[in-house]
């Protein structure tokens, strides 16, 4: 592997970079990845299926810096249940357990930290999902920006077997639940000083048990939820994993008008930065119609658009342009914005 | 609950300022206590014991900021292992996987960061447990002092009922599995630059599986593991979630000349700080020689001692001394070490 000398920002986002990082830890602890009690691929996800002896459960984790805490529509308590509620959600699974580990740097205000853990009990309780241990660190001030927060998840599988990203087959049919990059862009327009006279929000929003009906039904495939790197990732993990070819037609997926100026102004793609509440979902063709009525259906959903299909091919992300072309659309190197979530 | 404006550097150690801040998170967050499906106490433990259908599983999760990364006897990867491993087993449970959560400082370098992941993973065959879910996040240059890494762990109940801080009963003994506070003081004696031609090294180590036969042991019936805070800290709970006073003789706490002359130079108090290789042990009387033994024959037990008993009275801490008298051992005020694991 042909590493530089040290950790990079690009590394932190959600693109090649970040595999490379992600390549080197699992090599130097020594992951393995086939093991007898492991039902799920570990494969780069960030969740994993195992059986303890009677139950089939799901582990996840994920870490937030996002910066500034306090973003249009959410704050770092948002993300910190969403994020992992949402990974457990899209292996087929009903999350019941958090673990919460807070560091915070000294002199970070009492008011600021009560307003997020009032946000993470909002979420909590929009759940149903508990927090059942947490951990707490002081850092001396100039060593830490503000507050990072790792989350730990467990859930029940509820699938007979999990979701996976390799289970795309030519002739599936892509869909997203809604319009893509809305937290990227409302973040960097608060950060950037932009006054659109737009009221962008993120999206972030912890999708269980609102999608519940989506993540239980028979056709669907392969769900992932968009994260850094935004959709660009995400199909292109598909397409890799799945083996084939996903195309979509750009005029079909949603973005919203206010995401999209902003990305222009900053010159981002919007289908490369994050969302913080929207997945990407593979079903069969003939379950498509039934799983666009329960997104349609759902908070969450309002959106939701198919957007292409999945067909025999290299694993490549084929984007069909409005003025009748193909361009690639590559996993991109990094999250273009760091600190993102 | 009074709290000052900001979140101060005394609210990071073990002690009763970090009781203010978890509480404050507690209530925030709307924490409950009282659940079906929660068997063991949160009860400000950081380990939780809950029913999911067919199992009973432990969570924990715990952050690691120590500076320096590397220091004597070991570094960042062996605390983030040890720690988690310790939580869970001082439950009555057998750790079975952790989840990793790391956030690394832009220009960090990959040697470093190659080394600490090889430590995680020597540890992780150590044992047994294993690493099924992670996370990385890089922030930019100067937002974090080098790296922190936050683990979860998950495993299998053991015994019949958990092991808790509140089982203690007056006439019941008090073990230490071996001498106290040398993780602070090796910590110290490096940041300080302290050079008593000694090689005290730090005691971290993950206790699984070589005290699982203590662990299982019935004659015990609590257990905590010795990390911020130190002994102080720990008999506190005891003595407080017991309802017992707790009576130690100084003279039978095993404490390393080398980390009392640390201490001694830095005006610290060797039962006030961390280890994080060590745990106290309340036992019946009855089967406290058989609990000795099986610690005296465990490589991480081999300066096991009986320091005193749980006697009725108020839920205090009284420490014997060598002169004859009585003194209070209180909760500290925090941990005198910052980013001290």
């Amino acid at each position: 592997m042909n590493l530089p000398d040290i950790v990079d920002i690009s590394m932190g986002g959600g693109g090649k970079r970040m595999d490379l990082l992600i390549k080197f830890i699992g090599e130097k602890i020594g992951l393995r990845n086939s093991e007898e009690d492991l039902i799920g691929p570990l494969d780069m996800d960030d969740s994993s299926v195992v059986q303890i002896p009677n139950d089939r459960i799901v582990l996840t984790t994920d870490g937030h810096t996002v910066d500034p805490v306090f973003f249009p529509g959410g704050n770092i308590g948002d993300l910190a249940v969403a994020g992992t509620v949402n990974d457990l959600m899209v292996m087929g699974c009903r999350p019941l357990y958090l673990t919460l580990g807070m560091i915070i740097e000294e002199g970070f205000s009492f008011n600021d930290l009560g307003k997020i853990c009032e946000t993470i009990g909002e979420n909590l309780r929009r759940t149903g999902v508990r927090v059942i241990a947490g951990d707490t660190k002081v850092m001396p001030k100039g060593s830490l920006s503000n507050i990072v927060i790792t989350t730990a998840g467990i859930g029940l599988m509820e699938r007979d077997a999990p979701l996976q990203d390799s289970a795309g087959r030519p002739g599936d049919v892509v869909i997203v639940s809604g319009t893509l990059g809305d937290h990227g862009a409302a973040l960097m327009a608060q950060r950037e000083g932009i006054d659109l006279e737009t009221n962008l929000l993120s999206d972030v929003y912890p999708l269980w048990p609102d999608l519940k009906e989506v993540v239980l039904h028979e056709g669907v495939r392969c769900m992932k939820d968009v994260t850094r790197g935004g959709l660009a990732s995400a199909l292109s993990e598909l397409a890799t994993k799945s083996k084939c070819t996903v195309e979509v037609v750009e005029k079909k997926i949603p973005v919203d008008p206010r995401a999209k100026a902003i990305c222009d102004i900053l010159g981002l793609e919007p289908l490369e930065i994050s969302s913080e509440g929207k997945v990407v979902i593979v079903c069969t063709e003939e379950h498509s119609a039934e799983v666009i009525d329960l997104l349609l259906k759902a908070d969450s959903g309002k959106n939701a658009a198919i957007i292409g299909r999945m067909i025999e091919g290299r694993p490549e992300v084929h984007v069909k342009t409005e003025i009748g072309g193909t361009r690639l659309l590559d996993k991109p190197y990094g999250e273009p914005i760091p600190r993102v979530c």
